[in-house]
């Protein structure tokens, strides 16, 4: 495949803009980035207009709870207890079985590719659900299932969880799409025992562990009481401080931690609209940009967020960044989007497959339409990008050389189809929930 | 024309949900609004689907700089004295011209029509351009000629503005979409015998009275040192503080003010992207709301924001607001939905004429998209909008019972050559301002 004549955004650790490049794709790798004008149209199975296009690697979604798109927006603006215990908690006993996991997979993945996400890191349950509909999709993933210390929806206990996820590591050990962490969900859920435990199959199985640390305040008021540390001296105390270590959110982060994180290799999800949603705080991306910490960009689940558009994310947390720290170059347009890409697969650990377009790297690769009002004039490709950019202008997604949507459509996933079957579990649920009329706007 | 078996918004002061109901048109006003089952199709000039639609008010944007669209971008991450001086008023000198105004106004049209927004309170030099474009757009504009005391790129003073504003009263005093302010640029650079002029003649020609208010904590600084008062004191004193004021940011304001702001009915713009992005402050709106005080919302000037999409000014507002009060409730989906329509037509001082779906009302009406994956399911609409929606999913637009989008076709503006125009402009002044290549992306 040749993506030909295009305003190539390569990414990686500095700005880099190429305008009419052209670039060559061959068994689902980059063999050249070259201008335009050098390359031969010849002998390509398929040769991609890249004129008007923003060409750059694709988004990296590195928290989320996919399948939790079956409950977007059936539960907002309440406080996260009531959330939790009257709204989310109820309807995953009841609705989040099998077959509903795989539903709600395919409807974020859907949403996902449409913004130019090309991999994302998942936490929920029935994770070889989430596996089979990444490859149908053709969609990468680093697959999470959850490990609690009580029940749910899939295991009766954490050693079930945690072997299956094992189970799962074997399985996709040589899969080019689908990768496997530990997923233990957060300090209050998990017992010491169990967080030791997966430290050491972690560091046997070289598995990264993904888990929710210093979301809330209550979450480090809570840990304190516990086990007398805040919640990262307690996973440094059970040995998962360590460079594997996927930590979401990091909200309630002291400063003198912050050494300590960047010399731990420990990697951060940074998941601004849901830790405003549920107003559980700002965290300190501007700091941990500055102090070189491994930072990347995730939405969270579609219930508390409620979308999956990466473009949305690195807006809103660059904005909110300039306004909290009173600095208007927090969190710069290049930063933003380095988040988004090479950032990301820093934080997922596939930074030597994907997050920069150079060759040798998997073709995971989107086109941007930018021959629209809102993206009009273009003084600095970066800047256009970071704040006015809307999630619908991604055109076209390629991820491991395979073409996932293009001009829109979907390629891989029956969109009709699944929008159908969506339709139903939302009537079951507002059923369930006595939402009378589940469109009724009440509240 | 007939819109027929959509999932209607009324809005107005309280949540009205009608699914399967339709709207008559005619002669640009709304005749009825009745469920779809008891409306004869026959004898419509036009007969709209509305399934799989939601029907509601087209948002209004109660403070922008339209033209600035021009020079969208171009200097982002700058603090704001530097993005001030130079860049934005070198390049307003040499370029905001009478044809570059009515260019880039008609970009911002483009951009503001395809997100839904039916009427927009402007504040800029030679609007009487902005007129022409609106007329020919279909637009609702709030026209406000910048009133400064020094040389502005229309004229070379204060008076000639305001004589020039009150001829534009006069020329449209009977046109149904254009309505004219008094625009006085703020109190930092308007003087006090200026604002005492405008206090008068707003009072005996019935004009609004628009000017940026509170939005920096310099503004509130320098007002203290030169007048001896906050700027809202300092309007009091020159007789502006009243019901005719639409008060654009008013970011730092006091407590104690929020009583006097609600009985002399003034009303607020707030600009929730461009107060963050160029770290201005956090508007307290949730107090505003609280308080029963007018407020509705503005995008500010492309150059910095760098949208004009209401859509994404609510979620932001919302989102903020929880996290900045602590409270998952401050500024809810309906409140959100609230400011973009029925507050936001009281704040330009139209609500008798547009901001809800009523008989009796004029057309501005706008159809949503709900068929698509990141708005379903649908379990609340006004959660599914204030927190999904992309500006992207508004499908059709009617402003005054014309149809100036129809399924995201522009039928008034001609959107290629508008764009070719821009391209020429943005290469002048890239070349101005030394930007070598302009679509590189340095910084």
């Amino acid at each position: 495949m040749l993506i030909h004549d295009g305003l190539i955004l390569t990414m990686g650790d500095q700005p880099r803009v190429l305008p009419h490049h052209s670039i060559g794709v061959v068994d689902g790798l980059i063999t050249f980035i070259r201008p335009a004008e050098e390359v031969n149209l010849e002998g390509w199975d398929e040769v991609m207009d890249g004129r008007g296009m923003a060409v750059m690697p694709g988004f990296i979604n590195c928290h989320t709870h996919a399948a939790m798109s079956l409950m977007r927006g059936f539960a907002d603006d309440l406080p996260l207890k009531e959330w939790l215990e009257n709204f989310i908690w109820p309807s995953e006993a009841a609705f989040m079985n099998r077959k509903n996991v795989a539903l709600g997979t395919r409807l974020a993945l859907l949403e996902m590719i449409a913004a130019g996400t090309v991999m994302f890191a998942d936490m929920y349950f029935f994770e070889d659900e989430v596996a089979l509909a990444c490859q149908q999709a053709g969609m990468r993933v680093l697959l999470g299932e959850g490990i609690l210390d009580f029940k749910t929806p899939h295991f009766p206990n954490p050693d079930d969880a945690i072997a299956f996820a094992l189970e799962l590591a074997s399985h996709y050990s040589n899969d080019p799409l689908i990768k496997v962490a530990l997923a233990p969900h957060a300090v209050y859920t998990v017992s010491p025992s169990t967080l030791k435990k997966i430290a050491k199959l972690s560091a046997d199985y070289h598995l990264p562990v993904h888990i929710h640390l210093a979301e809330t305040r209550q979450e480090v008021e809570d840990c304190q009481k516990s086990f007398g540390v805040h919640p990262i001296d307690h996973l440094s105390n059970v040995g998962l401080l360590n460079d594997k270590l996927i930590a979401a959110h990091m909200v309630h982060v002291p400063s003198e931690y912050y050494s300590r994180l960047r010399e731990a290799g420990v990697r951060i999800a940074h998941n601004h609209s849901a830790n405003l949603k549920l107003a559980s705080g700002f965290a300190p991306i501007p700091d941990y940009l500055k102090e070189k910490i491994i930072t990347g960009l995730g939405t969270d689940g579609p219930a508390s967020n409620n979308n999956l558009a990466i473009p949305i994310e690195w807006r809103h947390s660059s904005l909110v960044s300039k306004m909290m720290t009173g600095n208007p170059e927090a969190i710069n347009a290049f930063e933003a989007l380095y988040m988004a890409t090479t950032g990301g697969a820093r934080v997922l650990g596939v930074s030597d497959i994907i997050g920069s377009l150079e060759p040798g790297k998997a073709a995971d690769i989107i086109l941007i339409s930018l021959n629209k009002p809102h993206l009009q004039p273009i003084y600095n490709i970066y800047s256009t990008l970071a704040y006015s950019m809307h999630p619908t202008d991604v055109d076209t997604v390629i991820i491991n050389g395979r073409i996932v949507m293009r001009r829109r459509q979907m390629l891989t996933l029956d969109t009709e189809k699944i929008l159908a079957e969506v339709n139903q579990v939302e009537r079951q649920i507002a059923h369930y929930f006595h939402l009378n009329n589940s469109r009724n706007g009440k509240k």
